[in-house]
């Protein structure tokens, strides 16, 4: 549905709900495709989100448009949904989305519902459920066709047609006795197959495949590294435990992106689909900490100068002036060279290895920037004091601080990787606070040098 | 391959290469993925890299490793390319990945390109050149099965067979008479419909499409919401004239999110693979420029108020050591805001329509925070200066600044939205400079009014 759309269901969903139209409402929702509704539900209040899921044609929609659903957002509707209808849903959920739900509850109500399904529903779940989080075996589907190397080609055509139930079949997999994943035929080759081929001959043996405790990220890059639709998952004796669809992939690598962009900054994904104002604030405020302390520091740095300045309070009162020009573009072209490389880190194109060649590129990129601003602010403390040796200071500190910021936004990502701690976390407030304590010091330090010598 | 098995594939590389080992090299590189080679030229020297490219197995591998290459990189990598490789190599390419190559060139090394292929190759690849950049038309591929509504399975089956050169089939897409799109077959389908039925009866007609305008990063969040393997593309008479496959989704949604975060800081994508420094210092200079300008005119500001305190230069001094930590603390919870609705908007969870609620929720969450540390700077400022008035002064002004900082984060992206301008464009520079201006104004006008009156 092109984004207009949105607008034009909202307005027939809402007008049918006024009216208590819901024979209307339900061939609507009958019609609309189950991610649709699950957008839907965003634009409508809560008490009309509740009355159209209600009236859902059926309990398998009802199992797509939750699965549709960003977790966060879910989260918040299901906690009005009866136990019963719950276990009802999760019943008919693919066990992946089952498993993904099910993950996010508490341990109580988790359980309980476990205890209320039945045990058909329940075993694959469950075996999902004991994978780590963010492992390749919690966003892996169970359903997926696994055939002997020495079936036909015409067997295998018939072992398709009868598996309906199962999602996306686009690759079946092959497996020796044990079950070790031996080879991977697609249902394109096995189209092209004659009929009475074995599997072993047409299926390809080099196969892509993670372990059910590869990281999900990995998984998905892997994915989309050799353009392959979805990745087997096999346990420690090789055994085909699982795939992960391209799908799913999708799901993990915009999740992935937002991540990073949000933790650079100091928060988490929680915050993008909650209206709950008391956890945004439990998010930022450990972050913003940092920048506390940061600027505590900096107080204390600068009443330090006062002291050196105390016969030249004026000239300080005048360089104070240019305390939010040299921190604001040393924070900004640092946050430039944090983006780049935590998003090229993530994305692999910039290699840790290459830490020396890309700080030193940005040493460069910094000094050039620096000598340019420095020179034009340079100017302006000239004009504005009618001092050139102000002038002269207030330059040489800018392009010193931009140099320096360029480099902490540049060394810091990359010494992260290298201790193993994600380069994202809270890179932003710890980059730009760390330089903008450096950047009053050197400020200072470089007025007092060139000014009270 | 796993992260840690280029290493080892770079080390045996460089080995072989000191050797001059080419027969052990070109078996090692028939054995290794594309993708594989493609991030291993990463790794290696520019030297190296041309050899290693000179000594692969064929043509059809030289185009699959340009096709995996990230642009940036390859752009570089192809200028030491003779024409008559580039024409060789191009014409073994799929065609959307021809189109995208051909249009990074200059425009006359692409004609004459283009002159030298042949026309069976130029043909389609031209077709694709005319859509615009960043379309559904650009990144689309022309290798798609369309059959007639009244053929049978079976005699579908035969076409699949038949296509042999297709690219990753998993659709069959089903026209009418005029090549109208009248609907979709799952290769699933086709093979669980017995022989005879025809086409128009397994068909869903319900398919979802785009035009070939549509914006490329729309196609992909299609793509993307209804869990599908590919999008047909259609023209202004509904025919179909190409698909988008699944593969180029990812890398599209890929390239939109790290896009997202470069702009939000001011710099861009051209940066992240290339080591020009001239490049970087282009990219960034004139969003840097935002700050200079603001950085000035917070000097200005600040020099106005020294007037004021001319007869309390002393406390006017005591009062400048806040203003790092006031800006500092302003532009860490300004660029929270920012992130999140940056994102939330790219993913559609945060809808521009919400405008107000999402930033009421913003002014609770500013207020709570600024509170909190707004008192803590208050006891800080009392502490420091032995002046509990002063301690309020900063404290108040902290409180505001932090409110006023989470308001513009917020509501800047929302109305860029409004006036369909891209949220993320160095919306960073703009929002920190603006809240560092607003910042040290709020912090002079609250300390003048409260201490000098």
């Amino acid at each position: 549905m092109p984004e207009r759309g949105y607008q034009l269901l909202q307005d027939t969903v809402e007008r049918l709900l006024r009216r208590n139209a819901t024979y209307h409402l339900t061939n609507i929702l009958k019609k609309t495709h189950p991610a649709d509704i699950a957008y839907l539900f965003k634009l409508l209040d809560d008490r009309s989100a509740h009355t159209v899921f209600k009236l859902l044609p059926d309990v398998d929609t009802a199992a797509d448009v939750l699965s549709e659903m960003h977790p966060s957002f879910r989260n918040n509707f299901i906690q009005s949904l009866s136990t019963e209808r719950l276990v009802e849903i999760l019943s008919a959920m693919a066990d992946d989305d089952a498993a993904d739900l099910l993950a996010s509850l508490s341990d109580e109500v988790r359980e309980n519902i476990l205890g209320l399904m039945s045990y058909k529903d329940t075993e694959e779940v469950s075996e999902l459920l004991k994978y780590p989080e963010d492992s390749a075996g919690r966003i892996m589907t169970t359903d997926f066709l696994a055939l002997p190397e020495n079936m036909s080609a015409q067997e295998a055509v018939q072992e398709v047609r009868k598996a309906s139930a199962t999602e996306m079949v686009f690759y079946l997999y092959v497996v020796d006795e044990e079950k070790r994943l031996s080879g991977v035929v697609s249902l394109r080759q096995l189209v092209t197959a004659s009929d009475e081929t074995k599997l072993s001959k047409i299926m390809t043996s080099e196969v892509v495949k993670v372990h059910v405790t590869t990281d999900q990220e990995e998984a998905a890059r892997r994915v989309s590294r050799y353009n392959i639709l979805a990745v087997p998952v096999v346990d420690d004796n090789d055994i085909l435990v699982g795939i992960i669809t391209v799908d799913d992939v999708i799901d993990v690598l915009r999740e992935e992106a937002t991540e990073d962009i949000l933790k650079m900054a100091g928060t988490s994904e929680e915050e993008i689909s909650s209206f709950s104002v008391w956890r945004s604030v439990r998010v930022r405020l450990p972050w913003l900490f940092a920048a506390w302390i940061g600027g505590v520091a900096a107080i204390k740095i600068i009443g330090g100068f006062e002291g050196h300045f105390s016969e030249h309070i004026a000239l300080f009162a005048s360089l104070a002036a240019f305390i939010p020009v040299i921190m604001g573009m040393g924070g900004n072209i640092g946050t430039q060279s944090l983006s780049i490389t935590v998003r090229g880190l993530a994305t692999g194109r910039i290699d840790p290895k290459l830490l020396w060649k890309v700080v030193f590129k940005e040493i460069r990129v910094g000094l050039l920037l620096g000598i340019a601003y420095g020179f034009l602010l340079a100017l302006v403390g000239w004009f504005l004091n009618k001092s050139v040796i102000l002038g002269v200071a207030v330059g040489v500190a800018m392009c010193g601080n931009m140099t320096l910021a360029a480099v902490v936004g540049t060394f810091l990502p990359l010494i992260a990787v290298k201790l193993r701690i994600d380069p994202a976390v809270a890179s932003g407030p710890f980059v730009t606070t760390s330089i903008d304590v450096l950047g009053v010091t050197l400020f200072f330090v470089t007025a007092a040098l060139l000014i009270l010598n």
